[in-house]
């Protein structure tokens, strides 16, 4: 699933130089390698997820296997079509919320929006524990650790993206050529085999409680198996990665992703019904179709490794992904503008850990299952889908182009099927998490409307758009709390002297014989050094620091109009990290009351010291 | 235990008058009453103590109570003479780290400290346990709910100190008294029956397995109920407190608070062996004593919650305490001198969280059980006696005056003992959480000397106690990062053109063609708007904000001499507490770099928005 897939060139990290040039862009077929990742990770889960649903209704549900992958491969036909034609209606990407923003409003945009940032972090989770899954069906004495196996693959992951590496769609091209290799070879061998090699040795999944096959039963499978569409729409979403003439190019990498995994998908369902594969505990289907076809060699290995691999590059993706959407998001106003903040590392590490800490929360939560986390996948990649077409059908309407009708009837159409998924997902898997998704969208899209109305807000008092009066100059008077006699005092006094038309040192004093004692110190020391600066004594009978500064500074802004008060604090910053610990935090604690309390500029000066 | 009293007046909260005349001042009674009640407390826990490890030889171990308690007696009685010593050679108070910084060197001194630092995080736990056993033994079936009762009263005192109560000793005379009076009526009633008037149907917890009474029991037994002891010190510790002539007063209320302890011990004692009591689960000897001794009536109601009261305040006296030790190591820099901040409440908070935090976990760790915790409170407090009375033995050596010898005798005598009593109980109690103490005391010590070296480095890099060089005045360059054009820019150059004598506007600007736009947009603007200040444009090829900004800044350092450059950043700072997310951090990042690159003087000011 890469619904806003990293454009090449346009990386995550912070510090690349930018896109620029044809040369770096992508012909048809580089297109269709880099960017079909993930949907052709999907068919990793995709059969098994309809193979378990159907091994409810024992031998005969799971010979419904074939019939629903067809049903599937119709879909995908019409999804491809579909996105052929957003392709098309719009040259600069965006996606599913591109369109909605577009033909459906602001709303539906934001849900469109929200469905796709759960899917970025469910992608994570999903491609994360069946990738695992492939590695443990590789070695099952793995399958008890799965949990912590999730958990180190997604912090390497996570390792990987806080270094920031510079990542680059061809990348992609090898492992995904390879796994799709890996894949045909398995089907064509085991196309001209008529029993298996290999018959894992465990216990079949099949409860076989239920025997007669109902409508319900066969739509659950098929919206089950839908999971394996997830990432059709990489490509639509990222035309302006392909070299020109762009549309045609991308359209191309489209149909030949349909065509590949239409072919993949219904080739494994034939060798499933064939072989009379059932789900069983700790190896994938996938795994038990190669063992089958090619036998436990060299070969079952290599299509362990390569699907793990990857799986592993499809849970990346999110990496890459999430923060464009973010940032899209960020730039109309939904989220907070730091998000699109095209600067310093620090913003997108933040970004980065916090994807890692919630898929790992999901990790846990599913207990390394991919079966468990399918589903809820599926939900937010259908509301995607659903409102995407929706969209197109608005589009074909508006535009009443030739032959206008038959692209809104196959958009529409497509929009019903992937309607109806999601709903028969999220229903049969209410109890089973989905409710999470069913509170969290509607949540995500109050939080982007709110943060919109806010910036509107700030917006309108800063006066953005219009042309603000101009600067003046004020008189100036830096204030400078001191408390002792140092190089530092010298240093902040300099400091002030150069930025102010007239300087005051403050010191707070209070009336305990110990304190009075330094207070005459200090005074004496002044008068000794002699600065030319006035040494102003507030007294206070209360033990605070920061109160008496900053009523003085209040008092001084009061009884002096058109004077600009300065809060000048000068602080000891030691060079080991530790060191800064001993710092006695007197300018924090003033700091803080000048800015709670007054609207002084506050000034702070760091004086080195090695 | 308090080792540094809450003086009167001197309060923990920082918002209180100082103290001021001798008025408030203590007499001897109400000092000893005031200063008392951690002594008086710990007769709560002290014989039961003993109790408990006697019970290890069966009833004939338990017939050695009364010459233990015997022991401890004589002990109390040497410490008590001792500390009389300690108050007429440190009338100023200090208590043993006064005492050892005078003749046993830093190091020694911190040994002090540090057992100091851990007897008032384990008086929190150990008063808490052992108040709410008192409350348990009254309503058993609280009993399982100890911990969390524990927690519920440890949050009540954090709480009340969270708030600063403006607490006076006075405030703890009532409860005392009342404390002090109930254990003699419990006493004498006692004495004046031949048999207990009701009898605790539990089971006692006599394990019974031991039936010869070694040496080594008779000493743990000793060790144990030295716990008795703790608080002992506390007047030494307040004499600048009393009203004059100091020293007697305090010396008296020193001896009453001996003589009263004492008599409550060896009376309590008599009662134990008398009505053959032993430990019960779930009942404090104390609540088997007032049982015993008074009957199941409204009397031992009463007992049970003045018990109850005194440890809870006994508990609150560690947060009185403990900021006092600290400020004092922090003022000789053994500690970050922000524990000397004599101002602003939040210090103070982090000081009261941070002994909660340490005392919840301990009374988590010995699951509410206070005999868990007593050895481990009664190292410490045996470390100091036992450095105290070697400080005072070294005291007299050096004055040589009237009858030395018997005075250094009399310290030495109680150093041996307590020391003695230190040893035992680690050793006999390392399993069981004594290696806590052994590996903690050690690692405080080297973290007050870290300190300390790092203070005195620092002291000698500022030219603390030197009159430095005088200050003067540069041409003053004001350097103000913008992005866009809004009434913030408006604010922020008329404060730079206040500061400086020249102001420059610096925007970075990225190849990529959105931004270009962006740019063009903000260079026509700032036509129209001429402000008179220039807007250089930094090129930067990598998407960075603060390092460009951060070149240019040290750029203008190293090419103007003799300039002090000042880096403004001007942020919207909205009032509601929630919208300030939606900031776009651009400030914090070219606050960041320009801290981490340049030496410049950040100035940020902050336009509130309503």
């Amino acid at each position: 699933m890469t619904v806003l897939a990293v454009q090449p060139g346009e990386t995550p990290a912070d510090e690349e130089p930018p896109d620029t040039g044809e040369r770096h862009r992508l012909t048809a077929l580089a297109g269709f390698a880099a960017l079909s990742l993930d949907a052709m990770a999907s068919v990793a889960y995709g059969p098994e997820a309809i193979v378990l649903v159907l091994a409810a209704a024992g031998a005969h549900g799971l010979g419904f296997t074939l019939p629903v992958t067809l049903a599937i491969a119709a879909l995908l036909a019409v999804l491809v079509a579909s996105y052929r034609q957003v392709i098309a209606a719009f040259p600069d990407g965006g996606g599913s919320y591109a369109v909605a923003k577009t033909h459906l409003g602001a709303r539906t945009s934001l849900v469109a929006a929200g469905s796709l940032v759960l899917d970025y972090v469910l992608n994570v989770a999903v491609a994360v524990t069946a990738g695992v899954a492939a590695l443990t069906s590789a070695f099952p004495s793995l399958y008890g650790e799965r949990v912590w196996l999730c958990l180190a693959v997604l912090t390497l992951v996570t390792a990987v993206n806080l270094r920031g590496i510079a990542e680059s769609a061809r990348v992609f091209i090898v492992p995904t050529v390879v796994f799709i290799g890996s894949i045909f070879v398995l089907i064509v061998i085991g196309l001209f085999r008529d029993a298996p090699v290999n018959r894992v040795n465990s216990e079949s999944v099949v409860t076989g409680n239920v025997t007669s096959v109902g409508v319900l039963l066969l739509l659950k499978a098929f919206a089950s198996g839908c999971s394996a569409l997830t990432g059709v729409e990489a490509i639509a979403n990222a035309v302006p990665s392909f070299r020109a003439p762009r549309v045609k190019r991308a359209q191309r990498a489209e149909v030949a992703l349909g065509a590949v995994l239409g072919v993949m998908l219904i080739g494994l369902s034939v060798l499933i019904s064939r072989f009379h594969l059932q789900p069983v505990q700790g190896v994938t289907v996938l795994a038990q179709l190669a063992d089958a076809s090619l036998g436990h060699n060299w070969a079952f290995y290599v299509i362990q490794f390569a699907t793990m691999i990857l799986l592993a590059l499809s849970a990346n993706t999110s990496f890459g992904g999430l923060p464009v959407l973010l940032k899209l998001l960020a730039r109309d106003n939904y989220l907070p503008h730091v998000f699109a903040l095209k600067a310093d590392r620090q913003v997108h590490r933040h970004g980065v850990l916090a994807l890692a800490a919630v898929s790992a929360a999901l990790l846990v939560f599913s207990g390394g299952d991919t079966n468990t986390l399918v589903p809820l996948f599926a939900i937010g990649v259908f509301v995607g889908f659903t409102v995407a077409q929706v969209g197109m059908v608005r589009h074909w309407r508006g535009e009443r182009g030739t032959g206008w009708r038959g692209k809104a009837l196959l958009n529409g159409f497509g929009a019903v099927l992937t309607g109806v998924a999601a709903v028969v997902v999220t229903a049969s898997k209410f109890d089973d998490g989905a409710w999470l998704i069913v509170i969290t969208l509607p949540l995500l899209v109050l939080a982007f409307e709110t943060v919109h109305r806010a910036y509107a807000h700030i917006g309108e008092r800063l006066g953005l758009g219009r042309i603000p009066e101009p600067p003046h100059r004020d008189r100036s008077v830096v204030i400078v709390p001191v408390s002792s006699l140092s190089r530092l005092t010298s240093e902040a006094l300099t400091a002030a002297a150069s930025l102010g038309d007239e300087v005051r040192a403050v010191t707070v004093c209070y009336p305990d014989p110990e304190d009075r004692a330094n207070l005459h110190a200090l005074e004496r020391a002044w008068a000794q050094w002699d600065p030319g600066v006035p040494l102003v004594q507030l007294a206070c009978e209360r033990r605070s620091l920061g109160r008496p500064i900053a009523a003085y500074v209040r008092d001084v802004s009061a009884t002096e109009p058109d004077t600009r008060v300065t809060v000048l604090i000068a602080e000891v910053e030691p060079v080991r990290l530790w060191q800064r610990l001993l710092q006695n935090q007197r300018g924090a604690v003033v700091a803080h009351a000048v800015r709670r309390d007054t609207d002084a500029v506050i000034c702070r000066l760091r004086f080195r010291l090695f």
